[in-house]
């Protein structure tokens, strides 16, 4: 039973079949965001921050770090960010970027065991990305595409993935510590996508044994009500054995939907997470962040 | 592939594997009601038609129709009813009672193809709802538990269930004209009975070959926040291979969280039915429900 665990200084968080669906904040990226673009490049990074902060607080467990932005020093902004980041909130941090340079000065400045988002198995990328891994001793999303890029057939995209694995543990990773993306197609354009994917997910899960994640957004591109989709999409994967995604958890109704997931999915003993979550609120103004009255303890 | 098809004089629906998923209403039922009971038992039955049409508007295909209040002649109101929602409708309906009479008056009220809910695989009630089911060319919905009661081991009720498919045979009753409910046990009880149900239903699905329903509502019993237990519970069902359910189609988010299963889940060709839902809405006023400015077809 695969159990991918991933730490910051103070806390851990598994990946694992047994374990509640990991939810990784997306939302520290730049991607079509022209201000944060510029802020990174000035080296003001107030919106990681406060971007950190209020995904923790809608339930992230893991925050997805990328900070690519063109023409910038990526790998000294990676080390910045990651360095900060790591003084101001506890969860465990995925190093993520396509610049290699960035990915090594980001696992060099992290503390703990970060996921490195990612390999393929393109043979030049594994040869780069694997060694990272091994001499760090960190996990890895490993996505199943290849030289001749992406497969519409998921049994082409299973051998692919065990194809990355098998390479992994060449440099001495084992298989826990690869998360693989099956890759999500948007189901405009692929009409079965989503059961493509549900059907992989169970054979990386059952016959590979590995854990699993995807960029959860991209299956809806381009529907009206994007959000409704994924509402069902989550609990979907977690029906089919995923067991992490990269996910905005800003979306209404998606954490609660992702909540209940593990519970039907056998994840939650004796609902007690669930019924934790239902508790009244407390009332703004009444006490502060990390202390407060001291009556209740901290949300899960 | 298991076809189970309803009717009515002017509609049909298809239980199916490659179906959209069939959402069966199932606020037709006096149970916990003392105003709808005794308006039932004074023969008044406009609550009836209120919610066969609310029920409709809100996106339930076919309608259960239960109408057990004790000390009344239950056999003369259902077929009172079932004479009445069938001027009013055009959704086939689902006959249930757990009394044989008002099964029986029912039936032969009944124009078209109707579900009978329900038997089970006690011997007793099989030797009563199978030749009725045969007689009438139904379809019949069946429920795995048996004289010995409901098992805690899915593996036991997918035995069960083979039992009544085999026994049905006997009859004549062909195997897509049995929809199986595998019985969904409240989650607070029994913390398994999400996977457990997603593996039966796959079972049910691949190997008995038979279509599938359930009460979806007694999963969340005694839990905080059902509706979005329910709203992710459906999609999960669908990822399983479920393909009908008996459930409250007022649930807020539930009727999207179901299309946009059907679309993750293959059995929406081209997206279209999800797009579709998505236009803006009438204005209210500007036509009647059945006629208006007749620019407008019906909404699937």
């Amino acid at each position: 039973m695969a159990r991918t665990v991933l730490t910051s200084p103070t806390k851990e968080v598994v990946i694992g079949f047994d374990q509640p669906f990991v939810m990784i904040g997306e939302r520290i990226n730049p991607t079509n965001r022209p201000k944060f673009s510029k802020e990174l490049g000035a080296g003001n990074y107030w919106r990681v921050k406060k971007e950190a902060e209020a995904q923790i607080a809608a339930g992230a467990q893991v925050l997805d770090v990328n900070v690519g932005v063109p023409l910038t020093d990526e790998a000294k902004i990676m080390e910045e960010v990651i360095t900060m980041l790591q003084t101001e909130v506890e969860a465990p941090l995925v190093i993520d970027s396509s610049v290699m340079a960035a990915l090594e000065s980001g696992i060099a400045a992290y503390k703990g065991r970060p996921l490195i988002n990612s390999t393929t198995a393109e043979e030049e990328v594994m040869e780069r990305i694997l060694p990272l891994v091994a001499k760090y001793d960190c996990a890895v999303v490993a996505i199943s595409n290849d030289d001749t890029g992406i497969s519409e057939d998921p049994d082409v995209r299973f051998e692919v993935a065990k194809r990355i694995v098998n390479r992994a543990s060449d440099y001495g990773i084992k298989r826990e510590d690869i998360v693989v993306d099956p890759l999500v197609m948007p189901i405009g354009a692929v009409n079965s996508a989503g059961k493509d994917v549900f059907k992989l997910v169970g054979r990386l899960r059952h016959e590979l044994g590995v854990n699993t994640t995807c960029g959860a957004s991209n299956v809806a591109f381009g529907l009206p009500n994007r959000h409704a989709v994924h509402n069902a999409f989550l609990p979907m994967l977690q029906a089919a054995g995923m067991t992490s995604a990269i996910l905005n958890v800003y979306d209404e109704g998606l954490v609660p939907a992702i909540k209940a997931g593990d519970m039907l999915a056998g994840n939650d003993p004796d609902c007690a997470n669930w019924i934790a979550r239902s508790r009244p609120k407390p009332v703004a103004g009444e006490g502060g962040r990390r202390g407060g009255g001291g009556r209740r303890g901290r949300r899960g």
